[in-house]
């Protein structure tokens, strides 16, 4: 029989207390699985004292993460404090610098100082786990880095924030403002009080750099991603969406295209009859086109203790049978760098919402704006809000146009938008939503 | 550097000809991921003149499936010709009793002699690799067997044939008979011939089969599972279940209960909410119900050459990086004997579409039979199909009953739909359908 797995676990909120759970209630199983034992040797934590509700009786309590990181009693490092700084990164180095095998559940780190982890594990021999990262117990890390081990990948895309997924899902169904719906949210638990992180992408993008990286063998850099948060959607975004046969999703898509690989974050509209389209609420969901195959989607729980925790425990049990993948996917040697395609460039179906300011000519000066930029319109539907009535005091009230542009360039979109704003006529700052065909 | 891992492929039909394509313009990427190169050595298949589209100069032919299983060239034998028989089984056995590792995309050989081989494997310390038996290039093995190794599961579910996907879904969007759909899938290559094995359950009991052994750590056996075809469904069915907010699909299922884990295929009616519902045409998708965590659930193709050699390759990988999971996720000797749990036995709610004969009573007598064995029912409704009016020429025509119940036992609604025939109340067999909830 060959000695137990001994684990450290550094951080023990929701999901540390859930991983020393199940590594107690599913140990036969675990190690039927892993061929070897798996035991919780050493801890840390911000306090000692706080109530858990797990058993640590006979587990070391180590003064700080650097310490328990460094316990020549560990094998396999847990690193759940998370943070892109310290205590997480020098401890994660410190752990890896002693070949020991790290599991985190920690994006940020990756994102942020990813490769330079990579190149520490593969120095030393240890394994860098962190199925947790992207999409909780999802195993979409698994799939991307050993399930298409063999086929080449064109596209990865997914719902990767909850939090935003919810709220569009409310303001969809109920015709709620984004406000009211974060307002929901933070209530329910689902946004945190600064709720920027997730609603202006930047969640989104620091999942969507590793996931790139897996695809594509790019180094990861969460720099290299375009980001457009939420907050400018409006309900009758989501009815006209409605209307022209599509829903409005936050997407991360790292794409392959002849200018390099793509990678953005924004609001995008979605064929309603899609995978990705169907998936409501807080769950997460990532699509995979690989090369010569339909697409694979794979759909459940991004976030919450226990989905957290079993990813977290399918990690050490991996280090336990042995399994030292590269952390993303290839030798460091072979990553490339991640050059940031320029969003100028992107190509693909727009939608376009104006208002109209109610003037003899106002339609055809929109046309010829976009017609300059070489700009072909799918479809375009103007609704008078009063149902094509003169208002009755005579003055002209901005009307509502919605275009769908077929595959065009980003910067011919700006450009022709532009235009029409130096026309003066329409009101406001026009909506512009991308388009992602599956 | 290591040396590379060399292979031999029993099989090059579709599937074969692709893995080595495959193998050959994705070896740098398999390299890098897999810490050494991956090789072709030795293939054999009934025909050598059959063209193939893929380069084989330098690759020797063996004599046959045996010879290549024993070739002291090769380290890992890929076994593609398919059956529960020889030459498959002989192949396999001779390979693992050599200490090869094995990757097979053959379901029928893993539902029959799974475990054998798996014990072969266990004791000779080769890998069995079996991804592209379900789902093709879903990674739903992976998931099973490592991704949720630490995570108790009380369900897997899913549409694991194609063929049936099909049919059903152009039968509910065209109205279509299932004979007529039938046809077409004929037609289009997406069924066979003889149609049996696809449309009668069979293909989806073997898939179940192993995914129930990896979820719950039984031991292989298609014999345990219950099986129904979907060639009764009716397009009335298709339509009441849209109206009462439901799906018809062939589902295989394998859930623990007191009572055991049962495992069953049958026509299924889930929410049309679900994500199960929203699959459709060939695609496949498995759901997974993991303790306290939100379910799971993977889609994709779950046939055709270039996904299954996908995973064949994916599998090939894992064995050129050296690892060696228990097939089945566990020993042997901690996998249990299947009890077959009575599907008399089964909970859960039913769906039963009747033709009353038109007599007064005829309500009244259905409800006394359900009531005698403590049937409660959810809905009931009647159509009379001109309208109610007294058909002209005064005789009695069937008017359709469909009644949804809540949950019951399977032994309950079989006694009392006995019942119901033996009034003579009803015309034909009653349809019964059973529910399942997500």
């Amino acid at each position: 029989m060959v000695a137990p797995l001994k684990v450290g676990i550094a951080g023990l909120g929701t999901v540390g207390a859930e991983v020393v759970r199940l590594i107690e209630t599913q140990a036969r199983v675990l190690a039927g699985r892993s061929g070897r034992g798996i035991r919780v040797v050493a801890v840390t934590a911000r306090s000692k004292a706080k109530k858990r509700g797990v058993d640590l009786r006979g587990v070391e309590w180590a003064r700080d993460p650097m310490a328990l990181a460094t316990h020549p009693e560990v094998d396999c490092f847990v690193e759940l404090m998370g943070g892109a700084g310290d205590p997480a990164l020098s401890a994660v180095e410190a752990a890896l610098a002693a070949g020991k095998s790290v599991v985190t559940a920690n994006k940020a780190l990756l994102a942020k100082h990813g490769i330079k982890l990579a190149k520490a594990a593969e120095t030393h021999g240890g394994a860098l786990n962190f199925e947790a990262a992207v999409g909780a117990a999802i195993p979409v890390i698994k799939t991307l880095r050993e399930g298409l081990a063999g086929t080449g990948i064109s596209r990865v895309y997914g719902i990767l924030n909850g939090t935003c997924n919810y709220i569009l899902t409310r303001m969809e169904q109920e015709g709620l403002s984004f406000a009211e719906c974060l307002k929901d949210a933070q209530r329910l638990g689902y946004a945190e009080a600064d709720p920027s992180f997730d609603v202006d992408g930047h969640d989104t993008a620091q999942k969507l750099a590793i996931l790139a990286s897996l695809a594509f063998g790019t180094k990861v850099a969460q720099s290299a991603v375009y980001v457009e948060g939420i907050s400018s959607i409006a309900p009758e975004d989501l009815r006209a969406a409605a209307d022209l046969g599509y829903r409005v999703k936050l997407l991360g898509v790292a794409v392959r295209t002849a200018k390099g690989i793509e990678q953005r974050v924004h609001p995008t509209m979605v064929p309603k009859s899609s995978s990705i389209a169907q998936v409501m609420g807080v769950t997460n969901a990532v699509t995979i086109d690989g090369e010569g195959i339909p697409p694979i989607t794979l759909v459940g729980p991004g976030a919450g203790g226990a989905a957290t925790a079993s990813a977290v425990v399918a990690d050490i049990a991996d280090v336990a049978r042995g399994i030292r993948a590269n952390p993303f996917g290839r030798p460091i040697a072979q990553l490339h760098d991640t050059k940031k395609a320029p969003m100028e460039r992107h190509e693909g179906g727009y939608y376009i919402r104006l208002l109209a300011r109610d003037f003899p000519g106002t339609a055809a000066a929109i046309a010829t704006r976009l017609a300059e930029q070489k700009i072909s319109i799918e479809s375009i539907v103007q609704r008078h809000p009063n149902g094509g009535a003169a208002p009755s005091d005579g003055k002209a009230v901005p009307v509502p146009v919605i275009l769908i542009t077929y595959a065009t360039h980003e910067d011919a979109v700006r450009r022709a938008l532009a235009a029409v704003q130096k026309d003066k006529v329409i009101s406001g700052r026009p909506q512009v939503i991308r388009i992602e065909k599956n």
